[in-house]
């Protein structure tokens, strides 16, 4: 029996990167297809609870593509298992986004966020991105997927661990040097709110922002990238320091 | 010199929790408050990028109070120190919130995405939480994030890692235990969505759920808090799953 799959993605149920990917998924599995009506991305993990959801269907070329919700990319995982499908999918896959989820952005990405909802819900899943705002070619990383989706099942992932990979935009499967296990990077990044004023005399800002690249070692997401490797980072959502908790039993509180 | 500190919270500037907090701290320290302009709970770690954010004085009693961001904590956060301060603040303190934050909420969770993104911006920083949604007496922990102002700002968190504080919903200080060092609780919960029909017939979904509480051991921050014990968590956010690197090495991928 082929397996069934949810998959999802912050870029909103239109975009390009979430159909690839579905393309390549229904080739060895039944897909089902939840995702945001609109964009959502830096959306971190943000579940929608003041508000009421709703759930549409999506056409694509003429027939039934998938449900789109007015939420974030946690909230789709979570109404599609609850509300939405009539059993427990097999895995979740989000993506492919457009832009690299790597090293701090980690922590705003809603790609990346409905990835761990899907363990949030004790689903195996991972978050695939592709490192490339511009002239994006997601045929490489949609294959990836499909490659990496029965290895997931087979091979199981730990409890509350999905998969961060990350692709290199490049044309063909053979520019693509290997696949390497990495850790979430710290690289750090220098913002800057761009201030403006609106035709009413209104004050605005834009937030816009650049890496300062601080790491170089090659098992960091961001340098297996560059270096023309797909990265795959095992992350999970106990965000407790184990590290420095005795010496935090240290102080006088 | 007395610290600066930056306050923050997700219940929005109006919250009473942040003004109790404001009232203790401001006896410490040279406080500069830049809060959400509308509630953002469960917002997660987002922040704005399609959206300009927009600054706004708030008062309080007839006097200034702090400033209004339409964005959400981690935003505002940012734009405080990239744009509305005019240096970088001591610390940034998150609260206090009206409901814990502990467990799998915690991923969940703005107030502590508020702390994790001083963190990102080399600022010590901490979030703390009222373990109720009723009859909130915000006093007790007010006074212990006085306490633990000018602990943190002594002994110094190591870098990147913000403390998140859940303390119980007491009358007083007495009432408390202790202080408890913990780590982030597994509890599971689970969620229904209540479906609902709108009065022009649409289909809608509000999200609902329970805890079911799993866990017991003492060192849990949830079962310090119904222990009436302080909680404080040490948080970091690297999110690499250390200890399944070597094993996911030997996935054929």
């Amino acid at each position: 029996m082929k397996p069934y799959v949810l998959l999802t993605n912050d870029d909103g149920i239109f975009a390009p990167g979430l159909y690839e990917l579905s393309l390549a998924i229904k080739e060895i599995a039944d897909v089902v297809i939840v995702a945001p009506d609109s964009e959502r991305s830096a959306a971190g993990h943000a579940i929608t609870i003041a508000d009421p959801l709703r759930v549409f269907d999506f056409e694509k070329n003429g027939e039934f593509f998938g449900y789109a919700v007015n939420g974030t990319p946690a909230d789709c995982v979570k109404i599609a298992y609850y509300a939405i499908l009539d059993r427990k999918p097999d895995a979740v896959i989000s993506g492919i986004n457009l832009g690299s989820n790597t090293g701090i952005n980690v922590i705003y990405s809603g790609t990346v966020s409905a990835a761990t909802e899907g363990n949030v819900l004790g689903i195996p899943a991972f978050a695939v991105s592709l490192a490339t705002y511009s002239n994006p070619n997601f045929k490489v990383a949609a294959q990836f997927a499909r490659k990496l989706l029965p290895v997931v099942l087979e091979k199981k992932l730990p409890l509350g661990t999905c998969l961060n990979v990350n692709v290199p935009n490049v044309a063909e499967e053979k520019e693509i040097k290997g696949v390497k296990i990495t850790r979430q990077g710290k690289s750090e990044y220098e913002d800057h709110y761009d201030k403006r004023t609106d035709p009413r005399n209104h004050v605005y800002y834009w937030l816009t922002g650049s890496k300062i690249d601080v790491e170089k070692e090659p098992e960091v997401d961001d340098v297996a990238i560059t270096q023309n490797y797909i990265s795959v980072t095992p992350l999970h959502y106990d965000l407790t320091n184990y590290n420095f908790l005795s010496d935090l039993r240290g102080w006088k509180l």
